[in-house]
Formats: C-alpha cells, sequence, structure tokens
C-alpha cells in the first residue's frame, strides 16, 4: 500500500497539469462536450471498458482487478459554472463566461490520477472499480439522477466520493457520518391578483402587496412550525412585478429555495407553504400558482462506511486533522447514489496555502491549492483497495 | 348668444371631422409634431395670432375681440397614449402602438371649433381669448407647467376647460366647487441589503423581505395616520428584485404613487413614508435611497367662476342634467393654470348613447360619443362671451 | 317671537342653575335614577303630561299649543360618564367616579329651559310638542333604539336637537345637510390556537402570533379595500393573552371599533373583516370567533329641515357664525331618529369665553361656557314655533 | 460493588416511601419549608455533616469516606409547581393547588438512598460526597446560583445528577456529551405610542398595532439572522393592552422567552430583539422599554465525565438501553454547576410501565414509574465510588 501512495506520488506532476488543462477549457452543466471526450480517451488509453452518454454527457469506466471481489463505485463531477473568471492564473479559462470555480477539475484529475494508480497495481485489487465522471452537479436536476437510472450503480457494493474545499485548511479532512448536505429544493409562487388604476386600488387585487405579505408570513414556518433541534432554511430570492408607477399589478411572481437536513422537515416545509399561501391569497381573494420542485434530496453518509474512510485517512502522511464537521446548508447530488448503495462523501482541504481570507466556491477568484489533489487520491484510491481486501 | 349656439350647431360636423382626423394620427406625449402644426395651421387660416413651440410643443393662438375686455384663456390637450387601438372605428389609429385612449381628440376638436365659431362673433367679443393648446397631459412632468413658465397665462384673467367623460352619461355635466382631481406624484424605493447564497441567510441582509415588509408598513400610512375625512392612496406598482432561485438579493427596488386632494395630507404622506423606511430598514440594518417625485398637484377649482360656467351651462338646450361630481383620484396638470389665475374646469358627459357599459378611459376600446363635442363647444364659447360682457 | 327670545333671556338663570345641579348629580348610562325624576317633575310642574321609564330610564313630555298643527319632537339626552371629575367647578360631581364630561347636563337644562318658555307661549303654539329626554346616550346599544320603539316618535313630524361643542368658538353654529356622525359598531375577534412550551413552538398555534398578523392586517382594508373617497376607521383597540412568559397562549381576544359614513361601506367593512379574518388564521390552521355589532348608525341630516333650522338660527341674536362642518367619526345614537323622521342635529359651539385650549369632551377637566344654552335653546325653542307655523 | 447495588436493592422501598412522603407534601419554589428540614433530619440521623439555609433553603449534607480522595458532588432539586393535582395516586398531594408534577420528590429520594447506601458503604469511599439538595429549580432565578454563590461547589471535584423522564421508557438512560438543554431568558417589551379616541388614529400611536407589528417582525430573527444549523427559539407567550373597544391604547405590553443552545446565538437573539424593536418603533414614532433578562445558561455536559457515567450504566443490571439524546430546548439550572465544575447531568427513563401516552411533566395527572428511583441511585452511587478510585 505504501507502494501505492509512492505510485499517486509519482503521478502528482500529471494530475496537476491534468487539472490545469481541464480549468482551462470549462464547460457548462448540461453542455459538456470535449470534457466527457477527454476523460473517456484518458480511460481508453489505461485499457479500460468505457461508457460515454451516459444519462447524458456522463462517463463510465471499469477497471476489473486481477482478483474477484466487490465492486467499489468512486464518482467526480466535470462541469463548470456560468461565472466570468477573475484569477490571475497562467491557465485561465479561455470559454469567456464559464469557469471551473467549485473545484471540479481538481475532482476529476484526482480522480484520473486514482484510475492511473490503481490501473498499475492491478495485481493487488480483489475487485472492480468504477469511475463515475459525472455531469452536471451544479444545475438541478443534476446528473447523478440519469446516471443512476441509466444504471451506473448496477452491481455497485459501496460508493466513495470527496469535495475539495477552499476554505478548509489544506491537509485537513472533514467528514460526517449522518447528514452532510442539505435537500435543496426550488419554488415559485405566482399570485393573480387584479391589476387597475393606482389610485383606484378598491377596485384591485393589489398582487404586489399579496406577495409582500407571503414573503413575510413564510418566516413563521421556519420560526414557529419547525422542530428548533431541525434546520430549515426558506428563502425568497427573486420578487418580479415589474410595472409603470401608477398601475396596480396584475400578478406577481416570487421564486426561491428551501433547505432541510432530513426528509420529514421537507415535507413539511412544503405543506406549510401551502397553507401559508392559501390563507394569504384568501385574505385578499386572490388566486395563486404554486409549484414545489424536489431538488437534490439530504445527503446521508453511511456511518460504517465513513469511518472505515476516515481509518485509511488517518494514515496518509500528509493528513494532518481529520473532524467531524457541521452539516452544510447547500445540496449535492451525490445524496442520490447514497440512496442506492452505502458510501461516504467526505471534504478534502484546499485553501492556498499562505492566504488567510480564500475566495469562497462560486468566486471569480477561486482557486484551490493543488497540494490537495493527491491527498484525495491517495485517500480514495487507497479505500478502494482496502475495501476490496476487506470484504473479498 | 343664441346666434352663438346656431353657429356652433352648422360647425358640429366640421368639429366632428377634426376629431376623426386628430384620432387618426394620434402622437405620444413629448413626441407631437403633427398635432400641433395642424392646429397651428387651423388657427391661422381664422387670421388669429399663433405661437407654436411653446413650452415644448403647445400652441398658443390669441383671438382679439372688437371690444375692449378681460382675457379669457380656454384650454385643450392634445397627446395620446402608448396603446394598441382595438376599436372598429373607419378612423381607427394609423400609428400603432398609439392611440387616443382618453379623448383628447375630441376636447382639441371641440376647441378648434369653438375659435371659429368665436371668431365669427368677433364683434361681440369684449375682450381677448386665448386658446391654449397644450401637449402632454397624460405624461408627468405634463405640458402645462412648461406653457405656463413660457408666459401662456401671461395678462389672463380667467381659464377654462373640459374632460370629456365616457363613463358619464352623454347630455349631463358635473362640476365641482373645490378640489376635483387628486395630487398625483411618484416615489422609488431602493433597498441595499446584502445578497448571498440562499441557503445561508445569517450572512446576508435579504432585501426582498425588507421590501415585502415595507410594501406591508406602507399601509398603515393611509390606515392609521391620514384623517379618516381626508382621501390618500398609496401604491406600490413595481417590485423589481429579479434574480436565480438559490441567491439571496442584494437590493430591491420597489415604485408607486401616491395621490391627495390637499397639499396637508400631500406633505403627511411623504414625511410618513420616509419614516416608515427609516424603520423598516433600521430593523433589519439595511440602507436605502427613497426619490419622491412631486407631479401634478390637485386641481383646485374657484367657486365663483365654477357657479359661472355652470349658469351658462343651464342655458345650452342638450344639457338635460348638471350634478356636483365627487373628487376622482387620477391627476390632470390643468391643475397648474388653477394656480395662477381663477376659473374651472368641468366634466362633460360623452358616453355613447345606447352603450351601457362603455369602455374606460386608457382602454383599447375606448369611445367617445361625438355628440358631446358641441355641448362641450356651446359651454366653453357662452362662457368667453358672456364672462366679457360682465367683467367689460 | 322677539317675545320668545325674551322669555328665554329671562329664563337664562335658572337654565344655568338646572344645569349645575344636574352636573352635581351625574348618573352613569342604563343607571339613571334621579335625573330622570327630576325631569319628569320640572315637566309635571308646567302640568306637561308625562310618561317615565320610556325604553328603559327616558322621559317623554308633551305639550299641547292652544292651536292644531305638527308634532316636533325636540331630543336631549342625560347621561354621564365613568370619568373622576378634575375641574373646580363649585358644583363639581358628587358621585365619585361619575361626570358630566360631554355636555349632557347642558343639553337636559336647554330642554327644560325651552318646555318652560313654550309652555309660556302656549298660546301661539301650532301643534304639540314633545320633549324627548333620552338615557344612555354614551352607551352602546344606547337609549334611542329602545325608546323609538316604545313609541316616542308616534305622530312626530320632524324632529330638532343639538350637541354643545366644548372644542367650537362661543357664538358659533355648525350644521351639515347630510352624514354628520359616523356609523359606531363594535368587533370582537377570539383566535382559538393551541397553547403549549414556549421553547417548543412546533407543537402549538401560536395564537399572540395569529392575532398579531391579523391587526397588521386589517391595515389594507381602509389602505386597499374602501374607495380613498369614503371615510371609515378599523380600529383593534384591546388585545388581551395574558399569561406566564414562557407558555405560548392557546387564545387571544381582540376588540375594537368600526366607523363609517354610509352604509355600503360599512357592509364592505365587515365582509372584508370576515375575508381577513379567514385567511390568516388558515395560514396557520387556527380557529376563530368574529363577533361584529352594529352599532348607531350614520346620522344623517335632512337637508330641507336642516336649512330651516340655520335660517332661525340666523335670527338668534348672539349668534355670529353659522358654518357648515366636516363630518366627525364619532356617533351618536340620535341618528335612530332621524332614520324614522325628518330633522336635524346641529353644534352650538361652547368653548369657555377666554379659553385657547379647551379640554375635550370625555376629559376629567371638561367644561362647557354656560352661555351657549340660551343659544342652543333660542334656536330649539323659535324652530319649533316657525315650523309649526310653517305647516300648520 | 454489587454489594453497592445488592445495598440499594435492600433500600428501595424506603427510597420510594420517602419519594411519596414528599410527592403528598409538596412545596412551592422558595418557599420550601418542611422539605429542608426532612431532608436535613435524614442527613442528620446518618451523622452527615449538614447545612440548611444554603443559598436560600437550599441543604448541603457532607459525608466523608474513609479514605482520602476526591470531593464528588451529587445534586437534587426538591421544588414543586403551582399545579392542582388530579391524578388517583393515595399519596395525592395535600397541598391544594401545588404538585410534584416533574419528579423531583423522585429525585430527592433518590439521592437521600443514595446517601444511606454510601454511608453503609464508607470504607470503601476514597473521598467526599457532597449532597447538593436544591431549592427552586422550577423558578427563575433558581436556587442553584445562590448556593453557588453559598459556596456549595468548595473544593467540589465532579458533579452527576440525572433527570426522571416520565415520557422515557423505563430502564432506558439517555446521555449528551456536550449542549443538553437550552438557555432560558426571558423578555419584555413596553410599547409606548400614545392613545386617543378609536376613530380618530390620525392623532394616536396605535400602540397595539405597533406591538402586533413587533411579535410579527420578532419572526425573521429565528428564520434569517440565526445559522440554521443553530437551535433558537423566540416566544412571545403574552400580550396585554386591554382596554374598551372604542380608545386606542396608550401602551401594551408583551412577554416572551427565547431559548438558544450556545451563548453565541444567545448573544446575537439580544441584540437583533434589540434592532427589531427599534426599526419597529421608529417606524411609529413610538417609544420603547425593552428588559432582557438572562435565566438559566446552557446545561453543556463535559465529555469525559458523561462517558464515564455511562460506562458505569452499562453495568447496572436494570439498565436496558444507552442512548445519546438530541439536546432539549427546556432549560434547567444544573447548568450553573456545570460552568464551575466537571460532570454530568442525564435522563433516567421513568415512564409508568404498561401506559402507552405518559401524561408530560408539568401535568396535573403526570406520574413516574417508581422502579426508576433505584435504577437513578445505583448509577450515581456506583459512578461517585468508581470516580473516586478511579482519581485517589
Amino acid at each position: 500500500m505504501d507502494n501505492l501512495f509512492t505510485t499517486l506520488d509519482s503521478l502528482n506532476e500529471e494530475i496537476i497539469s491534468i487539472r490545469r488543462h481541464l480549468h482551462k477549457h470549462p464547460e457548462l452543466s448540461f453542455e459538456e462536450v470535449e470534457t466527457p471526450k477527454y476523460i473517456a480517451d484518458f480511460h481508453e488509453q489505461l485499457g479500460h471498458e468505457v461508457k460515454t452518454g451516459v444519462g447524458g454527457n456522463g462517463v463510465l469506466a471499469y477497471l476489473k482487478g486481477n482478483h474477484e471481489g466487490p465492486t467499489v463505485a468512486l464518482r467526480a463531477d466535470f462541469d463548470a459554472l456560468p461565472i466570468h473568471e477573475e484569477t490571475d492564473l497562467e491557465f485561465q479559462s479561455v470559454n469567456d463566461g464559464v469557469m471551473h470555480a467549485c473545484g471540479h477539475d481538481g475532482h476529476t484529475a484526482t480522480l484520473l490520477g486514482v484510475a492511473k494508480a490503481l490501473n498499475k497495481h492491478k495485481d493487488d485489487l480483489h475487485g472492480t472499480v468504477v469511475f463515475i465522471h459525472q455531469h452536471a452537479e451544479e444545475l438541478p436536476p443534476g446528473g447523478a439522477k440519469p446516471m443512476i437510472e441509466d444504471g451506473v450503480l448496477h452491481g455497485v457494493d459501496v460508493i466513495f466520493g470527496t469535495h475539495l474545499q477552499a476554505q478548509m485548511p489544506l491537509y485537513e479532512i472533514n467528514y460526517r457520518t449522518d447528514e452532510l448536505q442539505a435537500s435543496s429544493d426550488s419554488f415559485e409562487v405566482t399570485i393573480f391578483g387584479k391589476g387597475g388604476h393606482g389610485a383606484m386600488p378598491q377596485d384591485t387585487k393589489d398582487s404586489i402587496l399579496i406577495a409582500s405579505q407571503l414573503v413575510d408570513n413564510f418566516q413563521q414556518i421556519v420560526s414557529r412550525r419547525v422542530n428548533p433541534l431541525q434546520s430549515a432554511v426558506l428563502s425568497v430570492c427573486s420578487f418580479e412585478a415589474i410595472g409603470p408607477y401608477n398601475v396596480i399589478a396584475n400578478t406577481a411572481k416570487i421564486k426561491g429555495t428551501v433547505r432541510t437536513l432530513n426528509e420529514e422537515t421537507r415535507e413539511l416545509m412544503e405543506q406549510e407553504m401551502q397553507r401559508v399561501i392559501e390563507g394569504t391569497c384568501h385574505l385578499s381573494g386572490a388566486d395563486f400558482e404554486f409549484k414545489y420542485d424536489r431538488g437534490y434530496p439530504v445527503l446521508i453518509n453511511h456511518k460504517e462506511e465513513t469511518e472505515f474512510v476516515m481509518e485509511v485517512a488517518e494514515t496518509v502522511p500528509e493528513v494532518q486533522e481529520i473532524k467531524e464537521t457541521e452539516p452544510i446548508m447547500g445540496g449535492e447530488d451525490y445524496s442520490y447514489y447514497l440512496q442506492e448503495v452505502k458510501g461516504t462523501y467526505f471534504f478534502t482541504g484546499a485553501q492556498p496555502e499562505g492566504t488567510e481570507n480564500p475566495y469562497p466556491h462560486h468566486h471569480p477568484k477561486f482557486d484551490i491549492d493543488e497540494k490537495s489533489l493527491v491527498i484525495a487520491a491517495k485517500i480514495l484510491a487507497k479505500s478502494t483497495m482496502e475495501y476490496m481486501l476487506k470484504n473479498k
């Protein structure tokens, strides 16, 4: 196994150069063309069986070890964001308005490095590795769901994955044995009032007032109806009722997001929103349309598999600290995999060394420390091999 | 004087044909070109002294009677609206998206008819008639103010004017001896919150929530702070904070209108809005910008002059009913003239005969009964002559 | 008639001493015992037919003139208020906590003076005078309604009455030819939520929050749903949900008043309150009970009778100014009489001479100028005689 | 040690009879007289050094083991609640309106049993046991704080305590290694508006409306300003503004409670409330008074000591399940002890066997299963002895 680490160390430069290549050529969610081609080529050159166009733009690659054993899936996402890059990197995005501002370039480079390393250690591999290269993580409904529907988890026993975190110290690993990331739903409410002359409100149903009261009334769902020990967020992020200054608006539309850390609370949120909308509209005699779209579910890690991976992480020489993290309210469609098979998702610290206030993810100046890539690779690769040994 | 009515009856067809011409060729507020030219030509052919480009696109014409006496101003507005006409009239608008949907075509035709009639009775005229053909009544800041600044009321003793009303029975005249139409102001409030991730409200100042509470808090100004015997309207007519469903908005902007029937209440509204905005923003720690633009003032008729014109109206054979009207909350820049000189503004019934539910003003199917034109003309023309006789 | 004024001037001291006697011995609404006895005695000594216990504690007296003619009713109320008097008057209330703080002592003294004067002029009286001494004006449901149900308006042709106004200049009379005082209704809403531990809101329905939102939502009825040209007030004046600091309240009760100046708006207010309550409770899943009690209707004077009385008022030497007043939003159960017979109610200025800021009605230091009594008496007495002459 | 359990088993009936005695004679917080006397007698009979009147009505007793070693404190509270008991127990409360409806009778009986048992095992005791019998846990500011100020923790190394839980299965023990119970603060806001006639809102500042808006505005503190991963509750539990239906209230007073699970959030709540009150009052020009009283702090267990006690609990034969619990939002002044010394507080299941829906604490029919007492006693007694052995 120390052998495995040595192999990965020797691949470090290649991994970094892959990351830089991907960084330079980012592609938007659901619009990925060159990236999956690049990934497929890489695996083909390693002699792996490859499927493309999986569940959309996803790529699947299989590495069969020289021994029988369980099937371990490793997942990395590869889509980028509609952000205009403002870093000074040499390998800046050449696709104007598109940027790898969330580290998916690093995830993919890491996984390709793992693939090459494990391939070299085929003789010690007791089972099959499934490399899930997923498109479109950033944009619900996401790529995970269609890839699963397309069979990527067929025969898979366990799945591992990681997210590089630019605001977490390098050399640190964070885990959580249960809910790690929130469900992430979206909603849209349209209020159908009755427009009219701004000077004659009595002949109208003032849709802007109604929608405003709705925004305010939504607050009590979190403050009064959710168990204070549970986490929930309801944010109205868009309010659209644009018109001339003197004509009362016929309709007003609001949009937003709901986050929770369990399904029960998620159910409750939708139900209570329905009730609040009904009452708020009734009191002004207005009609409404309420659309609630379930996005990614809560990402819930499996305890045993998480602890297993963290034990592996402890053996990685670069790792200096392993900590349990609080959940985060952001969503992640890795959650779908964990609804189907056991596994874990953990965070790998990637804060650029020497930086005190690293730019957050999704920022035009976002960057990661590339030393994090090989660390993540070592944990994923060794967890794979160890898991096979343990479960052969 | 019966003579005067006979003259106007003989001009009836011409008045109607002028109205139809104008209806067919409507021009938007502040963009009037052909209409003022048409008006100027008409007066010039009558030999009246004419000024064009007055205060913008206004036209001024003078008819001097053959006797000395007071100066009487008559005002008609001539701009149209950005509405796509949907009537079946033969003389429908040929300017797509522009329509005389408020009767200003009728006002102008009436006043030109009056001009021609009074010209014919020059020998009995004891004074000077000033024909104020005003542009841009529909769009604040309006044409009245710059025309006054350009001197149109210089030497004027009294002013008369009327508005054709499609929803008031034909043959009916409405007057009011004091406040007839509301002040009409506009405002804009921008809330400067702090944007951020929809799942992390604790790091933001939610500008949509703040603006929503503001819309709600504004309600109490009318309900609690204005004397219930006073009329006041505060309508928020536009709410703009459009963004993705999962990013809390940095800023939100609302716009609207305020109407009152006296200056004291108008002052109060602005003051109380300031106070409500300050408090609402303070409670969320947000900043704001508040712009309050005073539009047309309250239109306040003069009692004596109003009663005088109504006495004249009683002598017009077509007039079947003269009634005091309640004020209306819509604005009218005729109010500026009445701040400078005595006079009155009254309503002439123009509901198309046989119609039970006439279309309202500003509606794409709006129409008037053309029989109203000569009625309005008789009241204006005879009031002018009688006023001169009485005050010579 | 000048004769009548002379008679009243000679009765002035007696009127004042009656007022002082009543002032010293005030009685609460519906609890009047001595006051009606005093009134009945007075009329009996004049030989008038008297009925007591009319519609409760009311007193009715009849003076038949020596000639045939119409029946004129004059009304004065005689109840006092639950206020602890704080004036320095010699004839201060001896009934602790009860005070004539609204001038009803003056109304009654005036009417008794009128009775004595008209009695002396019986020979010139062409008809019958009905003196309606009404109890319980201050406390809905009031004394007017049961007195009417008890037949006090039987055969009555017209009714006159006045209210002394401490904040209106002495020697001034105010009238209005249509709506003078508002309808005055009361309401009570009880919110049935679900109580529980203050630390576990999720298991409760927070009745205080629901009732608070109701108070806020009520604002939009006046601000958005009532025609701005109409007057309306909805005030929540009591909020009761008292409990320990850490137990969420099961129920909350609010009470208040609604005022309008016409029946249509009154109807609208009740309807819209129902809708707002329903919606507000629905959004929290709470139940409610809504009681709306119609109090005094709008007091609407009759035009012709009002103008008649004001013509009489012009002949009263002390009267210096007669003005039309705006309506006032306070209620008055005189309104019931005017729903049955023609007549008018006017205001008699009673501001203590030399006082700049007179105390308002219902204030512990309230006082009137006693010179107002004979002025009111002259208008009522002469209106009675003149009306009879005109309508005999 | 098995010996210790045998001793406690032999004391079981006595423990139960103590509990019944106390249950029959409950005393209110801060009014305890007989209970502390009873406790002091019990310890004196065992020959323990006893202090009474500690920090109020508290009792302190010392048992010195025959060997040197650490000082272990054990705490039980003994006050009852102002509830009228409605159980059918033979040993029902004889003090009408006072009831042991939270299990403090059981806590005290348990601790006295522990005292007697440890006294019998004095020869094996390596240190000193401090029995803290605390008054007034139910009523802030509570008895813990003054007892600590009176020195009860002087020389103490560790403290253990438990709460019997009627809604937790018998034979189950719950623990938590960090925050177990919420901080529990109270607040009071008085709004100083300006009262006046219900029909003339324009002359008032409507304190009921302002306080209502405040209740509503408070909602956003939890929904928007607190990290969704943190727990916080703000409940308004009392609203007092009672008056006649037609007089706008001068002042309105609200009271309530705030709960959090850490000091940072607690600070934030108070700060944000201040801001929300300021803004809400400013927007109506009203004044206010805001009192925020810090009650019990967050109860934060110490990890090592908690794990130690749970290891002991595992050895108690009756214990069937030991689980980590979620925090609870209710407060407990045991928190003060844990701010001073290390230790833990755990929950002992006491649901009456055979009952499916046990009555909650503070319910008039509340009861516990007395079999829980000896279980709690075994854990406390053995933890004491073991702790001494381990730390001697």
